[in-house]
């Protein structure tokens, strides 16, 4: 079969692969029919991702139909449309028992990281009833594929560890495809007023489209001034990370108001200053969080109520042989205007 | 009336003050009967607190018995017994009615620092309806005091905010008063580890005394270590900061389990590195908090129904007049093995 | 000044009544604009609310202009525009530090009940800095007039009394003007599915402009079987009884799926059958709740924001001098297609 | 094997039966080496559950060791000690996921119900890994027993579904084995009065040693009147139902405070009535739950701990053999003065 192989740092191809096949009992091989490239896919091709070894199939999201399934897999047969989680979990352990299988002991983020993963023909999904999701038939399966990571992820890191309240004033800053996630599924919440900042005007016109009720490009340097005025000097009462940068958290700190919450979705390479020595008095909620796709059913319904339409961060589509080129699309994003891009496979 | 006023940084004496008046209608004047040394006061003294002026009376702590009220008081009269909070809350803006007076608008940590305080033969509070507190007739005077400042800041900035629950593993880092209250308050939510940490055996000894289950003095630079030892490997689920300097935040950073909260209580006085390359991925939750005193009423419950001794907390006595040899003894708590000083002026 | 006046049941006047003065330090006289009749009003009218007595002016909703406050009041001054709570809130109590104020030891619900309201030319607030709002200038008085009971009403008692979150199927039964709010309130949150039950296919109507994702009228005696089936037998998540009798409870309970939660608004004047023979072992949260109208602020800030359009809610205008013709209209709703009526006092 | 089956109301024996065999992959047997009989044994045995078919082996507590796996079990294996949970968890199924494995769509309570129990040399367990907990060395057997039903029932249905706090008034009204498993588990939150209602002094007594601080025989009627002298009027601010007959939840409705929460454990058989009439305005909420025994391992970490000690609800001792002679004393539980009683088979 075809697949996009990492061949160690800068180095990637579209190689003919075996087909996997069956390890466990609890195993099942997905016919992948769609899926997408993630930010984190450009981090492993820099060889910014230890554990990610040279031969490994890149991906972690898509959909797909079953081909095959272990002796223990009940949930799921031959044939089935399902959406794969970016996380595996086993539903065992103690940490999925506490809703956070990204801890799983033997699962978490292992798909195109720790075990071949979903940009291919086929894939092996281990747990498969715990880490799949039948696709209802009157779901557009492209929409499907922004429930495997990026909408859980803005969802779960951003949204409910901002503990978005009706009413409330917040602040998302960096609006590419994860953030603009955030920025989607905090309307679920009413927050009466959504600042978004960026450096790209582009992301910026599409968060507007998205809902944010203002913008700051803050290329200028004069984002914490501008939030400062837009909240009567306060500061907001929510403000999510959504880049990964030293710059961008230090930016949260100083526009986050009494009371706050700051939820970190990025990724970040090194650590940042906390002020501490003016943050301790103010009553201030920090988190972290590595998604565990927990609310993906919740997300799927809204889905199929249309609540919260996809579609809309999608702006590509490529056949799966044509992988490479997305990857050059999707690695100039800011040339491109690309959030997600869509790669097919039927 | 004797006051104990700070003359500038190094500088406190105990001087002949005018007695407070009313100001305002929603005002007290209470006729102090006891008060204590915070290590705030020692921090003012140092000149760390830029917001004290020379000339202020210190103190924030205490009980005494109401001396005059204004029009506007309607929960206390002459002759009442009252315990002061260290938070003044004026019940009406935002923050108050958010259950955040350390923010008040017209409130907050003003006794002792922008105000007068307690340390003295009478006090002026504001909002006198929401800042002090009847005594219960059965309960022993020195123990109040403990319910001042002390307790409340434990148990909100540490056990609270740390949501400890039945069964977690809990570390604290520093067994100074505060901490120690911490520890008392964190029993309430019963959980099975209990270890302690600090530099001196002394305050180690205290801390098995109030319920510890295990404790390291980390002199050896050895803790890190033996908190895993101690946890399979998987770290604490709350690790309560209650120092306030880098090297002990960098501790509970390092000892944190996946899924853990670190709860600050320590007042810093410069930033401190979040490893976030570490623990972005790792579902943290990171508070800080300036107490609000808003669980005294039920501080106050578990005092009178013998589930919480603060008399413990209290090691020496002085009467008022003898106030800088308190400061001298507070001062060298560890020489001196100072926890809380009572100062009475019966 | 004019007033409406209870003359006891059945009987009600508009009177020259004299204008009310200060009485507390901490009182506001506030010169109505607008104020709207509440179906409580009704019931009191038919001598169902036995602690209002004869001569009481009755009204516990409105706007209007501070006329003089006492000495006490330090957050209005003549001539602010105000929003009246129906909850007045001393702010000091138990139950007020609690977010509890409908249990306030000396106000709760008191404005034309134990004191007289606001269906006059001018009325009396005790608790004025905790019991009135100021109105921004950018908002519709009108829209205001619903913040003072119908919209926290629906709101807390409702919305956040039913847990009601992202995704849910929610089943509302009786779609009066609380149970409207209530509608439009919970789409904070975003439900999926949202079923509105009534026997007046004109509401039915009204709430599916308002949201309402289906309707079932259920003078049919099937709602039961016809909730069943949009919910593949199990359920819905959140049923909210806002009528007040039996049989509507009745209805959520036989609703009501597994891990559910049944929130109760209406007002009951007999006991009901708890089937506990059925419900116990189905993971049930049942609340009953007095307003508490501790989300005013909240609801304020979505009216601002434009998310929450209270004035779809208003179906007719009169003056304050018309009153009587305004209570003929609401008291025949049904036939007169009224929700909310406005009367004004310009 | 022997075994104790129900042959029909009134009707059960000490039967030979086979031994049972592995049916699923996801199936464990388990030799039995301590069972207990629960309240529930006995309303089967008068032929109030429907469920339980003649011929069925009782019971759904127990320890035993691993005698076989499925293919499909991981975390398992021969010769290991087990804790056998009442409630099988598929750990797949929404009502899994969601932390409500009582509603499993393929478990729940199944065990000495649907499926035979534990009342036997061996048992099948299906979906093991998800409803089965190793033992760790160190503890009891007999403690561990404690952890099938009745602990987590008290837990989880009465102090959590209660959300008993630190300071509260909790009513405790019923101090059979499950009544006593709440009165031992609430005390993890430090609730400052602990009243417990009983038609039975030496239950009475049993709860005083195990941590209440008032006891009333409400024989006499005047239940209502007591707690309202202890409480100020005010009533509780947490009722526990552990009867499940209508006098006590009514009783229940009496008692409770404004705010507070009436958590219902026992097993009704008829309707109640709601004094909706009274309780629509007091801010009253009211939970129904069939244990989920999620809390399982948190339990076991306080049993480890010494914080919680299960032994002291034993009574009786027995060999499995005399099964028959254990549930003649635990039928006459008052004559005999029993709560739990063990049955060995080692």
């Amino acid at each position: 079969m075809k697949a996009l192989v990492y061949h160690g740092p800068g180095k990637k191809q579209l190689d003919e692969m075996p087909k996997p096949a069956l390890r466990e009992a609890t195993d099942a091989i997905v016919r992948m029919t769609r899926t997408t490239i993630c930010g984190t896919d450009l981090h492993i091709l820099k060889g910014d991702v230890a554990t990610v070894a040279a031969g490994r199939i890149l991906g972690h999201e898509g959909t797909g139909v079953i081909d095959e399934v272990g002796a223990g897999v009940s949930h799921f047969r031959k044939g089935d449309r399902v959406l794969i989680s970016c996380i595996t979990a086993c539903g065992k352990c103690d940490y999925c028992r506490r809703g956070m299988p990204s801890h799983c002991e033997s699962g978490g983020w292992i798909l195109g990281n720790t075990i071949d993963g979903t940009q291919a023909e086929f894939v092996r999904i281990p747990f498969a009833d715990t880490s799949l999701y039948p696709i209802p038939a009157t779901v557009d399966e492209d929409a499907m594929v922004m429930l495997s990571d990026i909408l859980p992820t803005g969802y779960e890191c951003g949204v409910l560890n901002g503990a978005v309240k009706p009413g409330d004033t917040v602040a998302l800053v960096g609006a590419g495809p994860v953030g603009l996630s955030a920025l989607l599924t905090m309307q679920f919440f009413t927050p009466a007023k959504i600042i978004v900042i960026d450096l790209d005007d582009n992301r910026l016109e599409v968060a507007k489209k998205f809902g944010a009720t203002a913008t700051i490009n803050s290329t200028d340097g004069k984002a914490v001034e501008k939030v400062m005025a837009m909240t009567d000097g306060k500061g907001v009462d929510v403000a999510i990370e959504a880049v990964g940068v030293a710059a961008t958290f230090e930016l949260c700190q100083e526009i986050i108001g009494a009371g706050g919450h700051i939820a970190n979705i990025g990724v970040h390479g090194t650590g940042v200053t906390l002020h501490l020595e003016k943050l301790w008095s103010q009553n201030i909620t920090i988190t972290t969080r590595l998604v565990d796709a927990v609310t993906t059913p919740l997300l799927l319904k809204t889905v199929v109520a249309g609540k919260l339409k996809p579609l809309q961060l999608i702006t590509h589509h490529f056949a799966l042989k044509d992988i490479l080129k997305a990857y050059d699309t999707f690695g100039n994003a800011g040339r491109e205007r690309a959030l997600k891009v869509i790669l097919t496979n039927d």
